[in-house]
């Protein structure tokens, strides 16, 4: 597949607001630097909202200050409001993104408001970030489902996502927040909403929370969408605690790239480690899957220098010791 | 999707061929009871191989008898051999299989012979299921990638399907042992393989061990391959223990299915709380996501008689209660 797919790191900012377990500002340090020596280029790295409602992003300003600035690598973060723009603005950030939801209710829950009075506080924000040349990303949330109000229109989708942009928005990433589309959902909204919109202008930001999210990707690149986000370790969920809502593993995104053909420019390897490294500072293990396999391979650790499992030595051993006496 | 897809469920063979953990004869028939209550009328049951190698599957025999039989429900084993077949045609399985690598070497390592030489072990099978007028499927293992070989050549798969086929299989399920293909792999192999043989010979048995099954069977689908293989609760793999290799999770694949308009006429509560009860008796909590997120929406227990998480009111709320109050 000759094709050039962007991969939004998600994992600092969706992969780790909804922890209880606190984070110190050296272990996303590490996270993010570690993403950064991975190749990753495009990392959404904090948030600006209420340190009340999301406590693990109150830190947010101080991280973007300590993190490396290498040439080539675009911070993200998301801003709510004036204020939080300002603050974004203060800690230098390369890009922002405002969050819609496709669904009233969710609107209402999340942030206090109708789907029309989010837009009215979007407006300072797209004109300070006009003003400073920053580009705005819009997040549609529950473009797939609600958890209040259960199946979200079609319609509605395309409504908010075309509100996103003639706001100034560059890009909508529309948000499987409840991680319940299925491919079918994903074909029927993309043959909906690509009438409108150009692909250049979708994203698409999956949750695995019923292990969908990789297959609905390869329906989102089928139809020409070519922007996914996705969270190292799968963070976001807990393997442990029944429900884990995890966004896609960003491992396991590079992993079907690769395989389809597309270059990341991502080392595979140095990605897994980082994806260890914060699982453990949260007290678990990685919840990717393409992680654990290189871990038991051996993979990890010896290697890190490869760029890719399967570009590296297929020689190696891959599958369990245990499975080579048992059949199929 | 207009579609009638067939799923092979393979949990109680290759899901628990692999366990260290003793199960009784009790807990198996109670997992594929439930089964067969989920609406799945194809069953891998048991396999009559060695049970010195495999003792997890030693009492295949006893277990087949105790089965209920309704209508409709096919039992089906793994034979490796004479005896095997012997031991399956006394067990009155509805079908059996015979297994064959893509690869020289875990031939060698896995049944002690090479390719050519498993298939003269093959024929006293062939023969004595034709004078019962019983299907065999072949199994082709490391279709996509081999534990000591690395890389298996496209061509090698193509050569080994042709001769399952000649030898007499109905069937062939083109096997990821060690779950190392993407959908790339399976679009190149397809593309391959469907130019000697209709799609409607062709089934997918894949492995989760890198999170890319399901996007997998999509591939599939989209060639043409209706035919797939799944183990409830992602059984054959353990999360807790780094490289899991459990079988793609039947619940994830029925998910999927039912989302592309498939009606595969499965109770998903019923699977779900099927995969929650081996999974129970195995010690540890189901690998299936789809199975974690109804239990953690409360969906399992109090909707049982529901077909479908999907269909059954979508006004619930099937998310995390924690994500409400966070954006996207």
């Amino acid at each position: 597949m000759n094709l050039e797919v962007k991969i939004v790191e998600v994992g600092p900012r969706d992969g780790l607001q909804n922890e209880t377990r606190s984070l110190s500002l050296a272990d996303k340090e590490r996270l993010v630097a570690g993403l950064v020596d991975a190749g990753l280029t495009e990392i959404e790295a904090g948030s600006f909202v209420s340190p009340k409602a999301v406590p693990q992003m109150a830190d947010s300003g101080p991280l973007l200050e300590r993190l490396p600035r290498p040439a080539g690598v675009r911070y993200r973060a998301l801003v709510p409001n004036r204020r939080g723009m300002e603050a974004a603005l203060a800690a230098k950030v390369d890009e922002v993104a405002i969050f819609a939801s496709a669904s009233e209710t969710f609107s209402q829950r999340n942030i206090n408001c109708s789907i029309a009075e989010s837009f009215a506080r979007f407006a300072p924000i797209m004109e300070m970030a006009g003003a400073e040349g920053l580009p705005v990303r819009g997040y549609l949330s529950c473009a797939f489902g609600c958890p209040y109000e259960g199946a979200v229109d079609i319609r509605a989708v395309a409504s908010v996502t075309a509100m996103l942009l003639e706001a100034g928005c560059y890009e909508v990433a529309v948000s499987d927040t409840i991680g319940i589309g299925t491919p079918g959902d994903v074909r029927r909204m993309l043959a909906d909403l690509l009438t409108d919109v150009p692909a250049a202008k979708i994203a698409l930001h999956l949750h695995d929370t019923r292990g969908q999210a990789l297959a609905n990707v390869l329906a989102g690149l089928d139809a020409g969408v070519t922007v996914f986000d996705s969270s190292v370790g799968g963070l976001g969920g807990c393997p442990y605690a029944p429900g884990a809502t995890g966004n896609l593993a960003t491992e396991e995104l590079v992993f079907m790239l690769e395989g389809l053909g597309v270059r990341t420019g991502i080392d595979i390897h140095k990605l897994a480690v980082a994806g260890e490294g914060i699982s453990r500072a949260l007290g678990r293990r990685t919840s990717s899957k393409v992680a654990a396999a290189m871990r038991a391979a051996g993979e990890i650790g010896r290697r890190a220098d490869t760029v890719s499992s399967r570009t590296a030595g297929p020689a190696d051993p891959v599958g369990m010791p245990a499975m080579s006496d048992l059949p199929s």
